[in-house]
């Protein structure tokens, strides 16, 4: 469990990657999702079903964990994999994304971002040199660079401006990064919004920095899927083949089929978990709002051939009941259920890749989602 | 799975008995503890999780059940025991009691009540015979006879009118029960207030009408403990030794030990899940409130002895993290977590007994309660 990190690049199959990288809290096969564990849980789920599910690896956030409990004090109690008994590998995001989204009084400057807590007020800076010291307090495996993200659209003027600053944060974090030992990794951010030139700009600046794998980020923001898919076409190619490749934030399960498409390796994303906690379940014939008054008497399982238990027991006549009644239960069945669902797509993902079918696959798997949910014989 | 209810009196040490129930779903140790699951489900509990807390039969709800998702719904999904995945032995109560605690509008007469749904406000009846109904619908292993519940203080002719009320109630309940098959059991309900004349008649009416097994109800209600156990020994020696005895809706676990001090084998409570929804934990050193602050710091588990791996590996500081931050995750891990230290109380009394030293058992016990809950060494 000591192993510093690497990435080794198995396959590829047009431009969709193949590979498995190695922490020190364990492996991780690529391409890779990774359940959001926001306040040091993935909501309601005990870490062993988060495991069951098929997760190798678990984001922390980085803003959440600052305010509460405090980084210092998780280090106290041995580390954020102690803390929340998640025994495998971590990556924490740098806290720039929430501190943007969920803080009032905001005051950005080349220094680093003063704001206001959103639990209780308190005035709070977060530097470069900062989110590396917090991110190395949690113990992380990998840790992300601070970043300005922009909401779309803005002005070429202003997102230039981000991604410049952006760049300066990365370099000094680097140079933050050299003091953190046990073999860890520290990824940069690309940026640059909707503009493919700022993109590249930012990716070739980053490579020059030297990390140990770099992210896409402010994306996943309120854009059209295509833009989004367009700046992820335009960014890989000029990312190293030897460094995994992080989307962050990102997405539904087409989202995530169509960027491994175009070369990438990790995804974050709290869909599956949130839509789960509101009563809508994936499947490989869509998504199944079960609110919906027609499963109420549907003695059928949500996917009678999931490879995860709860797909297969529960009624959707259970779930819906659940769902109604707005017992918590429901939200972690279906959490659950929608987790293990993305975890199955990306092994099945990795299958084809390494099978050299990728495209097959996803045309297959397009065509499942589409066909849609069939009503019960009745 | 099919044999048909039965009970056997293992052994007895003083007042207090060890036993055994046999039901179609399975044999439950007596004094056994049922955890409350109200609407299809031990809220927040995967089944799995509630059978490896040490449970073995759990309580469903008539009233809430009936009302959503309907008793003739939950029997075409193939009965309770299938629609939320617990194959063990299930007891539902009446709806009586609930009837008085959560409707508006209630009508008690000769034939039943008339009450208004609180989730939409629609016209419900309920009688002993529908009572009956709903019961053998759900597929109740053990059901129970409608009464009426008041709350205390109540004056004696009050009283006296209720419980002869439930009486009546009790003989419908039977007769109609003689319809029910495969080897279900009917269980009659003590009523009579703080009024141990009262008691005793209503014990021996429903001992002469005769039942599987006898409930001790009506209390609870927000009478001191010293009352609610004084009606408890002077009703048990009435009940038939060969038949099991129920206490609904206790307790605390000094209340439970203190009730199969004199003689009760059954309980249910919804004490140990919602108190640990909100933050609270039952351990050997008695309660602890994990919202205060002083476990902010305390890498110590609930209970390092603890046979529930739950109450091992969480520190307290994790739990006091996760309930300030109203994580679900908090909620799950307690309510399991008290749930186990109930069931760990019942088979540590089951021993006990059977060993012939339940008097030096509680006293250790509350022994244990009193030292409370030592602070973390500084």
């Amino acid at each position: 469990m000591s192993a510093p990190f690497s990435f080794k690049l198995l396959k590829t199959d047009g431009t969709a990657r193949r590979g498995e990288i190695v922490t020190p809290h364990g492996k991780v096969q690529t391409p890779a999702f990774m359940p959001v564990g926001t306040q040091g849980t993935v909501k309601g789920l005990m870490p062993e079903a988060v495991a069951a599910a098929g997760t190798e690896i678990v984001l922390g956030n980085t803003y959440h964990l600052m305010l509460r409990p405090g980084a210092e004090r998780v280090a106290a109690l041995g580390g954020l994999h102690q803390f929340m008994n998640w025994p495998g590998p971590i990556l924490t995001d740098s806290g720039g994304f929430q501190v943007m989204s969920l803080s009032a009084l905001r005051r950005l400057e080349e220094h680093g971002v003063t704001f206001r807590s959103h639990l209780d007020g308190a005035i709070v800076e977060l530097s470069p040199e900062r989110a590396i010291e917090i991110q190395a307090l949690l113990g992380a495996d990998i840790s992300m660079q601070l970043d300005e993200c922009l909401k779309l659209p803005s002005s070429r003027e202003e997102i230039a401006r981000a991604m410049q600053l952006s760049l300066r944060w990365a370099e000094r974090s680097k140079r933050a990064f050299e003091s953190v030992r046990g073999g860890r990794a520290l990824f940069g951010i690309v940026q640059g919004g909707d503009d493919t030139g700022l993109r590249a700009e930012s990716a070739k600046a980053l490579v020059d920095i030297g990390f140990d794998g770099y992210a896409i980020g402010g994306l996943a923001v309120g854009e059209p899927q295509e833009m989004m898919l367009n700046i992820v076409a335009e960014t890989t190619p000029v990312l190293p083949a030897e460094r995994p490749r992080y989307l962050m934030g990102v997405g539904t399960p087409d989202d995530l089929m169509e960027a491994v498409k175009r070369g990438i390796d990790m995804f974050d994303c709290v869909l599956p978990a949130r839509n789960g906690r509101h009563g809508m379940a994936y499947t490989r014939h869509g998504s199944i709002n079960l609110a919906n008054a027609r499963h109420a008497e549907d003695a059928r399982p949500l996917d009678a051939e999931s490879a995860h238990p709860a797909a297969r027991t529960y009624s959707r006549a259970y779930l819906h009941h659940l769902t109604k009644a707005n017992e918590m239960l429901g939200q972690v069945l279906l959490s659950t259920i929608n987790i293990a669902y993305y975890q199955a797509l990306m092994g099945e993902m990795r299958e084809a890749i390494a099978g050299g079918r990728f495209e097959a696959f996803c045309a297959a798997t397009k065509e499942g989602w589409t066909r849609g949910d069939l009503p019960a014989r009745t």
